[in-house]
């Protein structure tokens, strides 16, 4: 049976537009995807836990309120903190971006010296230091907190002196000493990949949680059997399909100008069907 | 007659405690502060002026339940575009930091050629440039949003190679055309004076909103007869009187672990008395 409803990616902001885009791709053409950012109180990452864990409850109540099927937590920070209480919360299936993202840094090194680099909040929960050392045991986890990639990527300077100068302070010295995996555990590192990687060196895989994500996603609707017909699907809209479909849908809780304005360079896209809504109603 | 309530600071976050401070110098020591900071839903200056009215209300409306008899809006970026609906919403006297600062940089001024930084929300809000239009009407005034030095402050990175990189990135090109005097148009900003002078050179002089709203606030409660009594008052507690008062709190709406840590620095002193609250409540 394929249920009619559609899948939920929550976001505090701006940043899951990466797994948006992911999933756009990796699903077929007639999955609705409903997207919330809750532009009124991004970031998240520098708040504690239980606020995090507040504002995650409220945002897939709301989600919950338009049907969907499935829960994708596209922000790293909240799905370190909060995917145990929003799984007791709600019956749909819950995917965040940690599991998917240490599986594919598990596969990926060599060397079982993998960095992790996020929000203080994420670095602070351990999160993908657990989920890594569910897969091996043996691995040696670096966590960094880099909280200035963010306020970088939003400016748009993901390729300037200042990105490159900030990546080095972070990240240099993570050269040397066997790294050869980084997880970009923060949806908006992807855009400052170039100047990550210049700082970690050359050798050094850079993970991306959003296509592991996605891909995990996809397998366990399909499992569910609530994976949309895939007639017409994603291999119709090519392999370059990310754009929004024609049933998706994207809720912010701040303003929507700046989301359009931001959200078009993320997506590579402009952002359809957008509303402003108020999350507590 | 004396009225017996505290006065209101109210600010995004953290940085109001630049203003917290300056106000703690200029009153009597029997005078009792009240700060709010909306760390659960900061930054403001990111956001649309309809989300920040819409925080502000409710910030002033949790003070305004705790009696206070003035108002002072430490916020830059509220005290652009929330400070007419916060006076058609209270009866007490409220003071935002753009009339102060503003004022001070038409004193300073020269050339008549003044700048203002602040984030994006207050640079586009064009609130300095009214201000500043009242005193000097020929004054030539150019706005620049600098969102980076937020985070570079609560990063703690004030006086490095990144910090003097990002204040030439936004202010280099000031240089020359007879700018004499520009205004640090957010309470952050003052943390990061130093590379923001080299960065705009010698010769102009860096307003702080802080000391004149302090000055502003001591005038307006005199006037109306609500200043506590003077006795054992500033003087008593020495030119570098700062820390907070006995009679002091703080309350905040997100953990107060951060707040206490970056407060402190921001202070210069312990953050005694505080207190996690839910806005809404």
């Amino acid at each position: 049976m394929i249920a009619t409803g559609g899948i939920g990616v929550f976001d505090s902001g701006i940043g899951g537009l990466t797994v948006f885009k992911a999933l756009r791709r990796a699903l077929p053409a007639s999955e609705r995807l409903i997207y919330l950012g809750d532009t009124a109180r991004v970031p998240y990452g520098t708040k504690s836990d239980e606020t995090v864990v507040r504002y995650a409850l409220e945002g897939a109540a709301f989600l919950g309120r338009h049907g969907i099927k499935a829960l994708v937590v596209a922000c790293n920070t909240m799905s370190a903190v909060a995917v145990p209480a929003l799984t007791r919360a709600h019956p749909f299936p819950i995917v965040g971006v940690i599991g998917p993202g240490a599986e594919v840094a598990c596969h990926v090194t060599r060397s079982r010296v993998i960095g992790v680099i996020g929000t203080a909040a994420t670095i602070k929960s351990q999160a993908y230091t657990r989920a890594i050392a569910c897969h091996l045991p043996d691995a040696r986890v670096t966590g960094r907190a880099c909280p200035l990639f963010v306020p970088l990527a939003e400016e748009g300077w993901v390729d300037n002196d200042v990105a490159r100068l900030v990546a080095r302070e972070y990240l240099g010295d993570l050269r040397g000493g066997g790294l050869d995996t980084l997880v970009l555990g923060c949806t908006h590192y992807p855009l400052l990949k170039q100047v990550i990687g210049e700082a970690v060196g050359d050798g050094v895989t850079l993970v991306d949680s959003a296509e592991a994500t996605a891909a995990v996603v996809r397998d366990r609707l399909r499992e569910r059997g609530l994976l949309a017909p895939e007639g017409g699907g994603t291999a119709g809209r090519g392999a370059d399909a990310g754009p929004p479909g024609d049933g998706d849908h994207f809720f912010v809780t701040d303003s929507s100008e700046r989301f359009r304005e931001v959200g078009s360079r993320f997506l590579g896209a402009p952002v359809a069907r957008l509303e402003l809504i108020d999350i507590a109603e």
